[in-house]
Formats: C-alpha cells, sequence, structure tokens
C-alpha cells in the first residue's frame, strides 16, 4: 500500500504530464513555455524537475504515453480489430489532448533534436498483430505483406489526421478513416471477409461511446 | 526585355526562397532565424523585407512553391500517371530541399499561426485530374470516389514521408510508396489495367532520373 508521500508524488507527476500534453497540444514544443506547463499543472517548478529533467524529457514521456491508447477494449478480431482501432482512434484523436499531443510532437520532433522512431513502431506493432491474426483465419489476401501494410497505415493515418487537422480541426477524421478502409480493403480482404467487415462512421461513433471510455480515463500515466 | 535592376531583384527573391527553404528544412520554423537566412543568402535585411514582410510571409511563400514542383514532365496518362507522379516525388523530396521545406513547414504551420489547407488542396486536385482521366478509360472500379480517394493519397503520402524521415532520413521512401500502390492498386484498379500498371522501385528510380531533372531545376520561383 502506497504511503500519501509517494501517492502525492505519483498525482503530482500525473498533474504536469496532462498539463505538459495540453500546452503541447496547444503551442507545439516552441511555443509551450515551461512556465505555462507549471501555471497549468498548478505545481512549483522543483516540483517539475523533480519528475523530469527538461522540456525534451517531458515531451518525451508525452510522446511515449500515445502506447497507452492503443488497445482500447475492443472484443473483434483480426482485419476487423485493425479497421476498429483505427475508427476508435478518430474520435479519441479529437477528445484527448494527450494522444493528440503525443501525435503533434512525434511528427515536430526534428525541431527539438530528436528522431525517436518508436512511437510509430509501437502503432505499427500493435496493427501487424491484429494482421497476423487476420492472415492466420484466412482474411487477408496473398500478396500481402504484414509488416508493409501495418506501416502503410501508420503513415497514412499519420498523414489523414494532419490533413483533417488543418482542413476541419479533425472533425472529419472519422469520415476520413472510413475511406481509407473502402479503398483498402477490396484488395486486401478475401472476398468472403470483405463482406463481413464493418466499416462506417456509425460503427465509429458507437464504438467510441461504448468503449472510448475506457480511453478517457486517467490510465496514461 | 527585364532591366538589369529588376534582373537583380527577380535573382536576389530568389536565392532568398532558397536560403529560406533550406534553413527551414534543417531547423523548422521556429528555430529558422532571419539572421540565418540571410547569411545564407547573402543578401542584406534590407533586401530581404523589400520582398517579404516577416518570417512567416517568407515560409508562405516556401509552402506555396510546392505547387511548382507537382506536374512532372511526365508522359504516362491516368492511374499510371498518378503512380509516376508519387514514385518521382519520392526521390525528389530526397534532392530538392524547398519541396522538403514546404512539406516540414505545411505540417509545422500550427506552431507559427497558420492553418492553411492550400497545399493538401493543390495537391489533391492535381491527383483528381489523374483520377478523372483514369476513370474516363475505364481503369478504375465503380466504387472509387475520385475527390475521397485524392484526398486519401495526399494524406497518406504525408505521412509516409515523415514516418521514412525518422526511419531512415527518406532513403526508404520509394520502398514505401511502391509498396503504398501494391495495396491499393488490387483494390481500386480494374483487372485489365492492375495487369498493365507500372509500379516498382526501378521505374521511380528511372523516371527520376530522366524526368526529375526538370524538377532538380530553378523553376520554383
Amino acid at each position: 500500500m502506497a504511503a500519501p508521500k509517494q501517492e502525492r508524488a505519483v498525482q503530482t507527476r500525473e498533474q504536469l504530464l496532462r498539463a505538459a500534453a495540453e500546452v503541447f497540444d496547444e503551442y507545439g514544443y516552441a511555443g509551450a513555455g515551461i512556465n505555462k506547463i507549471l501555471q497549468r499543472a498548478g505545481v512549483t517548478a522543483g516540483a517539475l524537475y523533480f519528475h523530469f529533467k527538461n522540456k525534451q524529457d517531458l515531451a518525451l514521456e508525452v510522446m511515449h504515453a500515445q502506447r497507452n491508447t492503443i488497445e482500447p477494449h475492443v472484443p473483434s478480431t483480426g482485419l476487423q480489430r485493425l479497421v476498429d482501432i483505427t475508427l476508435i482512434w478518430s474520435h479519441s484523436l479529437q477528445a484527448d489532448p494527450m494522444l493528440r499531443a503525443g501525435v503533434r510532437l512525434t511528427a515536430e520532433q526534428a525541431s527539438f533534436g530528436l528522431r525517436d522512431a518508436s512511437p510509430y513502431a509501437v502503432w505499427a506493432r500493435s496493427f501487424e498483430e491484429c494482421l497476423e491474426a487476420a492472415r492466420e483465419a484466412g482474411e487477408l489476401r496473398d500478396h500481402v505483406q504484414l509488416g508493409a501494410m501495418a506501416e502503410f497505415v501508420v503513415g497514412a493515418c499519420t498523414g489523414m489526421q494532419e490533413y483533417a487537422q488543418v482542413v476541419s480541426g479533425r472533425t472529419d477524421l472519422p469520415r476520413r478513416t472510413v475511406n481509407m478502409w473502402k479503398l483498402l480493403l477490396p484488395g486486401i480482404a478475401t472476398d468472403r471477409t470483405l463482406d463481413t467487415i464493418e466499416n462506417s462512421q456509425e460503427r465509429a461513433k458507437s464504438l467510441w461511446t461504448t468503449l472510448g471510455a475506457h480511453d478517457k480515463g486517467d490510465q496514461h500515466v
């Protein structure tokens, strides 16, 4: 059982990460002053430097917190699971500053001297696991290379959300995600699987409402 | 016939844009100091402020210079033309700081107070024209919606090059581009067209070598 002091430390660290995510999301790395983050978190500079070395360290933690949002509690398997994860993501990116900040920092990382592929790699590995199950279940056409396809979907989602951010503040991201699968599925799924895969904005909304709640909670940190 | 003074002005403007592109490409918007740009261009601050209002104005011009690299002198038409444009782009992005800076600034634009969708829209319009010709020629399956597909390819290319930048400094971008089409084509092209489309790293290299030279020149400005 954690002592009160440790509990407070955990809580402070979490407040700092959430505040940093909000500030990085709004202002980007360069515009996110340490003072803004301290104000938002309501903690002292001493507390910040107890938990994090510097702003870059804080940014890295926020980038890596994305991985905790990857595995939604989705009951589906194989190709449907991969589709579902991206459908939920298209909503959670609108609702979750931690996820948004992670995505923004990953895209901007060159500006603050990082070249860290691990946020991409973690997503790609998660997608590849879905594709492995899909292949096992005979859902994929023979030509599909699992690793290459997983990396393509990660890259496509990355760019799609940037485009959606500029055009609509990401409100049209669910439509764009459904559209991606409408274009991809006929070429990669077997005919039998194609008939059964559900891919619609209604499904995205419904999955997000019933399951996304797990990802809105405090389990990022 | 341009007077020498006007010629010098055009030349100075071009030097400034090229220098700005190189510095934006290397350091991003926040890290690109006006002094760095002046030094690189070898011109005075007075000359810079004669041609551009401020750093943001300079960044906007670099973002919009992308459009001059979009239409390579490719003899192919329809779907093959769309494939070819992306194959050439996968090489030109490695060679051309103006294109790279435009892409980087478009991704980072929120950091400097912009929300300009036109660089995406110009690419999407160019891709949609290829798809219109493809539909006209009966190359596309009925389910493909031209505008939505054009926007998807723009988004996918955007994210793919960011992923490639972090993983390989973009050297593996031609492979990733070929892979994108391997995944997309079987779902969007008619069987007859699928048999004839050429999509390989060899084609990318050969198109770039023979045609990309047009895009390495001085016609950006």
